[in-house]
């Protein structure tokens, strides 16, 4: 086992399971075994991962009956028509409620996989392997699994945690630039949420990882996963303070839905909405000019855009938000900064900072 | 309220729940109020049940919002596609993780509309409004929900508890004789398990039972939902002795799938394979002779078969029943009988027994 690995475990009661985090891990079998029970495995990964990783996943599994299904690469195939692929392929295999499926890919492909593990005979085991840095930090913790309806996005779905979490960097180094810094969005949320010193260290250590270097990204990986643990394990089934995870997001969905799924990134659009919540925060007084620059210099140096889009105008903005679904009873509720490293869900603001906050784009 | 109302809790700690049983309680708003938290209530039916009851239902929640997706009816309509309509009813009203879903009709609307309540916005609360004598007894207890796949019967589900159970007897009125039958078979099904004082009872009740006694039925149904309730809460994820809940289902599977599902009712299959399974304890000399002809009497009285289609040659019952998902690493298992009242599951068993017991018919 490669010396430089870092493991976290997520502490869930009887359904804790470690994070493995480090170099050249998807091809490590000692990884695995411990957490797969039955003899049957069904990998699930896409078109663009599986000529990259599979092989080497495969490799390790040797002891297994193997399957596998490849799905299309893209959030459009996240639905339940797609879904029936993974149902068809274990039924066909004749797995039965012992198997294990093993999620290869990105975020689509862990809550595709995650779900069917979840309603496949009324539940099996799931491994996740993420393969890009945001479903490293953001899909790992939580046990959300689903796929979205052609009305709603994540609008079908269930909590189910994995057995074990494989973050291998090594599967960075394939990683589009665009998409590494998508990944850093969310790296930068965690520490604005509840961590102000992990927030230094990135300051000092954006440039190392965006040059992609293997101990600081490993480093980043799971001081974010320890983050959003803390936060999830107080609050499993999203009732209240597990909100705070949507820092930047009422913003960043008004900003994917008003320029269209798949123009921006989600962690570009978040990215944008950090800055907006932070430019917000410091209207009403709760941070300092100079915090809400610390942040836009962060975002900026992770290649990531501190503005949202012109295209879209203020009131089709404020429109866009209030459909937003952490609405509760017509009253909009925000993630907002008291401090670097100290988030809060608020529906108590002056709703004048809101407005200015949108004007002055 | 209907002073001859029965109430029977389910014991599940903090997912917990009360099950009314008596006549006249589907238009009973004070059932309901509790058990719905928010204000946006879906009503689930089918076309055979929705004419006879929705409107009862409807006047009984007139505080609430209220939407209603109404199914075609049948087994064959169990299906991922189908429940597709529910999901959209559910986003065509905007309905929020708040909502509450009520399941009014059968076996198969109370599965779908459980795992959509399981599934939605990865979860919901439901409601049960059981409106024949099977689902009465049999799906008010155990959490278990699901869909059908084209290549196999409830491959899809979860376990989900209901925030209540509506059990109405009036609403077995309408119920035609045969599937009144058909329902009676899971409760001397009960009795079989782990009652012998039920099966006693029920052996002086049948006559009262097959006329639609209220208060017989009413008994008849709480004692049956406290008898599957003992057996699920000691294994709520069924790992083990919730097996025993199969007694007569292997045989059965083997008689629907043998003469093609429609064919038989479930019930009518299972009352067979009970009967089966009686014979071949008896073979083995765990019941008596005497034994072994009060439960075929029983069942007889209740309507139902004693007896599987001669249409299926042994040979071919027993390649059906091993495909059954009951065998676990090539061993068969069955729930057979030590006494009445007293069912064991078993792979410790004398094939000859089995195969005897086959050609015998």
């Amino acid at each position: 086992m490669a010396s430089s690995m870092r493991t976290l475990t997520v502490d869930l009661g009887d359904r804790s399971y470690p994070i493995f985090i480090g170099p050249d891990l998807v091809a490590n079998s000692a990884l695995y075994q411990p957490h797969i029970h039955g003899r049957q495995v069904m990998i699930v990964s896409n078109e663009t991962v599986a000529p990259l990783y599979l092989d080497r996943v495969e490799s390790a599994l040797t002891d297994y009956r193997l399957a596998r299904v490849i799905l299309p690469d893209g959030e459009q195939y996240k639905s339940l028509e797609i879904l029936d692929r993974i149902y068809t392929g274990l039924l066909q295999n004749r797995f039965d409620r012992r198997c294990t499926l093993i999620a290869l890919g990105g975020g689509v492909i862990g809550d595709m996989t995650g779900y069917a593990a979840a309603s496949y005979q009324r539940g099996v085991n799931f491994i996740q392997v993420p393969t890009t840095l945001l479903s490293q930090v953001d899909s790992s913790v939580g046990g959300k699994t689903g796929v979205n309806h052609p009305l709603g996005k994540n609008m079908i779905g269930a909590f189910h945690q994995p057995q074990c979490v494989i973050a291998d960097t090594s599967t960075l180094d394939t990683l589009p630039d665009r998409e590494l810094s998508a990944g850093l969005a969310e790296v930068i949320k965690y520490g604005l949420i509840n961590d102000p010193e992990f927030f230094d260290w990135l300051e000092q250590n954006m440039t190392a990882l965006v040059a992609r270097d293997p101990a600081a990204l490993a480093f980043a990986i799971e001081r974010s996963c320890a983050d959003k643990a803390a936060v999830v394990a107080a609050d499993e089934r999203e009732s209240g303070q597990r909100a705070l995870l949507n820092l930047g997001h009422t913003f960043g969905h008004a900003i994917e839905t008003g320029m269209g799924y798949g123009s921006w990134l989600h962690g570009e659009a978040v990215a944008a909405g950090m800055c907006m919540a932070a430019a917000m925060s410091g209207r009403l007084g709760w941070l300092s000019g100079q915090q809400v620059e610390r942040i836009d210099r962060l975002v900026e140096a992770a290649g990531l855009p501190v503005h949202p889009p012109r295209e879209i105008p203020a009131e089709r903005f404020l429109e866009l938000m209030a459909v937003d679904k952490k609405v509760m009873d017509g009253q909009l509720r925000l993630v907002l900064m008291r401090d670097i490293g100290q988030s809060v869900i608020s529906d108590d603001f002056d709703p004048q900072a809101l407005k200015q906050t949108l004007y002055a784009v």
